[in-house]
C-alpha cells in the first residue's frame, strides 16, 4: 500500500479520535523511572484525549506528577501516537458537559461513581503511520499545533 | 461473553504470543520519568518476549537503564499485559538461533543490519482479560511463575 499524504493521514486521526467505542492506550511514568500502561475508553473534545480513571489509580498518580503521559490509538499497524500534557482533572459528576460528551462517544458512563475522575489530556506531538514506508511524514502536530 | 476460566486465558495466551506476525507496545520509563511506548514485532521464545530494535533508540536506552518493561499484546478489549524485566540484549548477528526463530515469527528479518538488536524480556507478572467481567482473575503469572 502507498503512503497515505498528509491530509489523508490527519483526516484519518480525526475520525479514528472521534470514532464511537475507541480506546486508548496510556503510558505513564512514575517518579521512580517505572512504566504503567493500561488501555482505557477515549472521548476526543475539544482537540483533548479525555479518559475516564480511577482517582487513585497508578495512571493518575503518574498524571499528577509528571505532566505527561504518552497515548496510541489504533491498531499497532495504523496507529496514532500521542505525546501529551496534563491539562486538568476533574471530578466525574463535576463537569456536566464533559459527561455528556463522554458518555456519548464512550461505550460506557462513569458518572455517579465518585471514585473516578476525567483526565484531559492536550496533544503536543501527534504522529500518524501504518507500516514503515510511512514513518516519513509521520507527524502532523508539533508543539501543540497541526503542521498539516 | 461470560469470562473465561484460567486454563482457557492462559491457552488463549500462550496462542497469541505464538501467533505469526503479532505486535507489542512496549512502555518504559526514562530515568528522569518520562514514558515512552512504541508498537513493534514480537517473537515468543522459551518463555520470554523478543522484539528487535535500534541499539540506540529511546526504548533501548529506557531498558538499559531500569532494567523493565510493561508490555501489551493483542487489542485493547482482549489484552495481554505483561511486566517484564530485561534478560539481555544481543546483536540481531549474534544469536543465530534467536535471529532465525525471531525471523521466522515476524514478518520481518532485521539480521544484517548493525543498527539493530535483539532485546530478550523475561516475564515478571502477566494479566490477560477481555472485558471488565474478566478483571477478576486476570493475573496468570507472579513473580515470573505460572499460577494457573
Amino acid at each position: 500500500m502507498s503512503p497515505r499524504d498528509p491530509q489523508t493521514r490527519k483526516a484519518d486521526t480525526l475520525a479514528m479520535l472521534a470514532a464511537p467505542e475507541i480506546d486508548v492506550w496510556v503510558a505513564t511514568a512514575s517518579e521512580s523511572g517505572e512504566a504503567h500502561l493500561v488501555p482505557v475508553s477515549l472521548a476526543w473534545v475539544d482537540e483533548r484525549v479525555v479518559i475516564a480513571i480511577p482517582a487513585k489509580s497508578v495512571t493518575t498518580t503518574n498524571l499528577t506528577a509528571s505532566g505527561r503521559a504518552r497515548l496510541a490509538v489504533g491498531p499497532t499497524r495504523d496507529v496514532v501516537m500521542i505525546d501529551a500534557a496534563l491539562e486538568r482533572t476533574v471530578g466525574v459528576d463535576d463537569d456536566q458537559t464533559l459527561g455528556e460528551v463522554y458518555a456519548a462517544q464512550s461505550d460506557w458512563d462513569p458518572r455517579g461513581d465518585s471514585a473516578y475522575v476525567f483526565v484531559v489530556l492536550r496533544p503536543v506531538r501527534l504522529q500518524a503511520w501504518r507500516e514503515s514506508n510511512e514513518i516519513k511524514g509521520r507527524t502532523l502536530m508539533r508543539d501543540g499545533a497541526w503542521v498539516v
